[in-house]
This record gives C-alpha cells, structure tokens and sequence, in this order.
C-alpha cells in the first residue's frame, strides 16, 4: 500500500512518482533533485570548513522531507523555524533539533512549546524581553520539560531583539537563574541586509551587525556567562558571519531553493548569486500556456494564487533566447510577452519564484524531478502553519 | 458528535465555536458576520432590483460554506469560479450552479470537467479558442454530459477573450453545433478597470466594454445566436455593467469581505467605496503584538506568510485615534508604527488585507464572530485549488 493510496492526480496531488514531468498538473512547484542535492552539499562542506554548525531555515521550505535530507547530506544539526505550530510538524516529524528563532508570548503558544519539549526533541527559543524569561519558565515547570534559551538582539534589522548590551546581560542572567531554562547564546540575525544588491554595501551593514554582536558576547562572557551559541545568518551574508569569528551557527535557508530575488544579488566578483559558481535554481514554479489569443502575448495558469509577489515577479528559467517575460500577474492568470510567438496552448514553462518562502506557503505539494521523471511528491508539512 | 472532535484548538484549527474572540490564535481570518450579511443582502437587493441574475464569485474566498449563504440570504442563483478543482470542491459541496469563468485546455482538466458536469450540478465554463470546442464536446460526449460554453471576449483587460466578434461569432456557431455543448452567451469581464481609483475613469473604460460587448451581442444576435448569458462585472463596476441593459448577470466577489485596496476606490460621490453607505470591512486578520522593545513601533505576528501584499500593506481597523500604521511587512512578522505607544504584547489588532482573495487563498479557516464570540468556523474549502 502506497502512502498515495486514495489520492486522485491533479485533484489532491499534483503527481504521482513514477510520472513523466509533462504528466504533472500545473500550476505546481516542481524541484530538481539533482540542483537541489548539489546546493544542500555545497552549504554543508562550506559550514564544515568554517568549523560552524548549519542550522538550516525550515520556515522556507516548511518540508520536513527537505529537513531531513538537509541533515542525511547536507550537513545540518537541525532547523530553525518561526511558529510554534511549524516546530510541532518538525519534531513530530522526526527532527531532533530545532530552534525558534523567534519570541513566542501569547500563553496557549508558550504552553505548547514547553509541552513539545517533553517529545524527544531538543528544543530552544529567543527572548527579547525579561518579563517573557519568567513566563517560559513557568511553562516548562508545569510540563517537567526544558528549553535552550537565546537572547534575541537586533542587530540592525529593525524588528524584535535588545538593542543594547545592558538589556541582553540582565535578560541573560534572568534565563541562567531560572529553572528549566538553559541560556545557551544569543540570536542575530540581520534579515534587512540579506537581499542588498551590493556585495560592498551588504559586507559593510553584516559588518555592523557583526560588531554589535561581538560587543555583547564581550558584555556577557564578563560577566560569566559565555555564549555556547550565536546564531544568524542567511543566504546572502553568510561568509561575514562564518568568518567573523563570533558567530558559531549559520541559519541559511534560501541557498536550498534559491528564488528570483537572490538571484539578482551581486557576489563578491559582481556576478549573480545565481551565477556560474553560485547557487543552483532548484525550485520552479511550473505553469502551462492556457489561452493565447494575441500573437505576441500568452496567458499562463499560473497567478498571485500560486506564488507571492512581494519581491517581484517570477522569471521564466531556460527560455533565454526566446525573449519570454513574465509581465502581468492577477489572481489566476500570468501574461507572458512572448514577442517570437514561440508559445503554444498547453506548452509549459518553469518559472523561478520572485520570492521563495511565501511561494512555498501557499502550496500543498512539492514535486521531486530527476531526469524528467517524478521521483518523489513531498507535502509541504508546515504549510499553513502560521500560528 | 462534533465536527471539530479531535481538532486541537491553536493547533489544527485557530477557534472553535463558542469561544471568546480574545482566545482565537493568531494570526487567523476572521468574519464579522453581521456585517457580512449586511454586505450579502444588500448585494442581493441590488441585484435583484435591477432584474440582474448575481452569480457570485466564489474565486474570492473558496468557502463552500459562505457561497451557500450567498445563495440562501444574498439572492445569488450560484457561484463562477476560475479553476476546475474550485468547480470541483463547489459541486462535492453541494453548490447547484457552477460557470467556470476561464478556459480549460489541459486533457486531464476538460475530462474532469466533463465528468463533474454528471455529479447533479448546472456547469458552464468560457471558450476563446475554436479548437477548444471540439476538446470540450469529445469529452462531454465519454460522459455523456453536457455543458454551457460561453464565449469570452476582451473587453479591454488583454488577459484571455478573441478580440474581434467575427472570432466570437465563429466560436458561438462552432458551440452551437457541437454535441453535448450548449452555447449560453457571453464572458465579459474588464477585470483591469476594478480597482481604478477614480469613478469617471472606471465609468468610461466600463463604458467601452459595454460598448464591445453590446456589439458582439448584435452580431451574434442577427447571426440567429442570441445570448441568452451576459456574464461580468465585479466590485469596482457592477452598476454600470447592471444598467447597461447588455449585460444579464452579475459576477462581483470582493464586495462581501471588502478589502483595503477596494476600500480606496471612489464611489460616484468622491467617497470611499467601504465609505458609509457602501461596502463594510467583514474580512479582517486578526493578530498579535508579540514583541515590543522600542516604544514608538510593534512586531505582530502577521507577515506574508499570512497575507498577500500584492495590492499594498494592510491596514489597522477602528483604532483612528491611535495613529497605528502597519509599515513594513516580512515573512512572518509585521511592524506597526505605534507612534503614541498605546500598544502592549498580545495586544490584538484587526488588519484589512490589502487584497482579499490571495489572502484567503493562503488561510485554512475562517472564524464567524457575532457580539465578541465564535459563531462558526469555516474551512476554506478550496484553499490551493488553483489547478
């Protein structure tokens, strides 16, 4: 009996392994294993080098198959993630290890969290305010459980987190004295920075982040409490912080799936992110021409229902001399200038996503490829899981 | 036994009926219900006053439950939807008319389509293309069922639609004799003059669509085609569509939640469309301030993982005095500029999505209040049915 027993293609699923690639219903976001393995190994054997633990962003893929592949070979201790309600999907998955890598206040989350620590998994979260200090420890008390605990710092982005020294070392001692809470670091994460088109510019803000961050690992081991972990990073500043000396944990999750948007992200020779040498598209969004009445322009199945658009619009993949572009997106339909008049009713394009982490929240299913065949169909197991 | 039994509050479901609205988790879709029915019956009053059929568009929430409300107190005689897996989820739920508003041209789609059209319900679904025809008549003829095929023209959005009435004459005739299909009349949405701000602008790019369409009609007409179905109109421009004396059906979505960027469009006076008199906010997505170090700006849990952005950021309901913006948005965290710092953590607020049906696309239910508690929940029924 096949895990996808019941399940009817193209109305629950979009494929089934074994299908020919042209088989899948559309829209659907399709995954070139071969990319995929290739950009997960490079991550790892770059983390390994350094000497610095990969703690991959499963908020991106929201996959707990992903996950797992991520540490089988691609060299991770573990996930982060960002709700409550996706590190329940993780660690009832199988994951050993994760970290939220954000404060959680509300009550009914906290009690939830203290409860999932009691599951078999190691578990840790961030505080940025000393009254939050008191009510986790609380919550782990009445579950028999514990939680590593971060001090979250805002290191430049603008959002949660301490923004001084004097608060992270009050905070700090607050966790180390209460019971059931194991201070285990600091988090900082500058996601501002991390989508910067210049390399320079990009170096100089990390840089900033960087120093704030060294001043208060300085503050903390003075006063005796060392910082086992400090932990941030993303996909387009993570060499700064592998080679700051100061941060032991990267928390890349892009690098996996790469989108439209990173890929306009200048390297340190000027070159795209996704460039020769850099990380490889590995997710598509896969949509078919479904009504193409003007000769120079053709409707695609594929709208703002199947991908998000914050970050811009999707970018037709290894079509280049065609001239295609994506132009107008609405609720259901994509309009693609097609100026050759190359496309075709039915014809398929893969489109790489503006923005991979929204995109992949709106899905249900991930579709493996290799050699133009379905290897596998992964659900997005967190997808939804917001709360 | 309940429905909900073994649905874990928080965790695979946001509410259960009968809480209080201050224990709902966040970030969560939820309805005013009053409001709602105001918004539906009213609607339905217009519609019926001007002698139009309201085929109400069920693209926009996906909700089984709330078209069956539409039809029940808002004078809907059924629902449109864009994709066949929406039809599908409609028909199954008991909906008794459906029209796709939209082409079907992948195989496994139209068979879909053509067998759904046995499972009791009315079906109807949009041609702009000749071959279309005989796809959709050899399918209908392996179920042996039939169809309503209107014809879609481009009344000036340029998305799908033959742009000329000799294709659309050619396409009716080519219907009309095809078996198991029924040629009903014609698609003729200008979905790209809705959320034009300015009431005149709307009116005249209405006004040209009428004008297209009133001619087509015409040529159809003396070509002993007559259409019975003039399909269209949405939100932004339902009444010129309804006094036209072209059109016979009315498709509007937005109008039963409303949303912030509908809610900028003027109405003929130079007022707010959600201005009095016009549309009430019956969407709105609850969340949670969950951090709060600096005093003047607040992070809520709600990013874009839990809202479409496409239209523009969205905006704090009834809190005028407060001064609260909602000024930048990342995946899943928002920042509230709280210029006063009147907000405290877990302080909830209630945002206006900046674009309704994208965001109800994102969300697995909605929470029905009615005097501060949980009428009902509502699975988005079609949530991710976009293929």
């Amino acid at each position: 009996m096949s895990k996808f027993d019941g399940y009817e293609p193209g109305f629950d699923i979009p494929a089934l392994p074994g299908m020919d690639e042209a088989e899948i219903a559309t829209p659907c976001l399709v995954l070139d294993m071969d990319a995929l393995e290739r950009n997960l190994r490079k991550m790892g054997a770059y983390a390994k080098a350094q000497g610095m633990r990969l703690r991959v962003h499963g908020k991106m893929h929201k996959s707990v198959d992903l996950a797992k592949l991520q540490i089988a070979i691609g060299g991770a201790c573990g996930v982060c993630c960002q709700k409550v309600s996706e590190a329940e999907v993780f660690v009832r998955g199988g994951i050993g290890d994760v970290l939220l890598t954000n404060e959680l206040r509300d009550p009914r989350q906290i009690d939830r969290l203290a409860r999932l620590a009691g599951m078999g998994a190691r578990l840790g979260c961030c505080i940025d305010d000393i009254d939050n200090v008191a009510e986790l420890s609380a919550a782990v008390a009445r579950h028999g459980t514990t939680l590593d605990c971060l001090v979250e710092i805002d290191c430049g982005a603008g959002r949660c987190g301490v923004t001084d020294s004097a608060a992270a070392l009050e905070i700090a001692r607050a966790i180390a004295a209460a019971p059931g809470l194991r201070f285990a670091g600091l988090q900082a994460y500058q996601g501002a920075a991390q989508h910067l088109r210049s390399f320079d510019e990009r170096k100089a803000r990390i840089g900033t982040a960087i120093a704030i961050t060294r001043e208060v690992v300085a503050v903390l081991e003075e006063a005796g409490l060392p910082c086992e972990v400090v932990s941030g990073a993303g996909t387009g500043s993570f060499q700064f912080e592998a080679e700051s000396g100061v941060y032991t944990e990267l928390q890349c999750g892009s690098y996996a799936f790469m989108d439209a948007d990173y890929g306009r992200v200048q390297d340190a020779e000027g070159g795209r992110l996704d460039g020769p040498g850099g990380w490889e598209n590995a997710l598509f969004l896969m949509t078919s021409v479904m009504s193409h009445v003007r000769a120079d322009r053709a409707v695609v199945d594929a709208g703002l229902k199947a991908q998000s658009v914050d970050s811009g619009l999707p970018v037709v993949f290894g079509r280049a001399g065609d001239d295609l572009e994506y132009i107008t997106c609405s609720d259901e339909h994509g309009v693609i200038a097609d100026p050759r008049g190359v496309l075709r009713v039915n014809d398929r394009l893969k489109l790489v996503p503006g923005h991979c982490d929204p995109t992949c929240n709106i899905h249900d299913w991930y579709v493996g490829l290799r050699g133009g065949k379905v290897e596998c169909v992964w659900p997005v197991s967190a997808r939804g899981r917001f709360y």
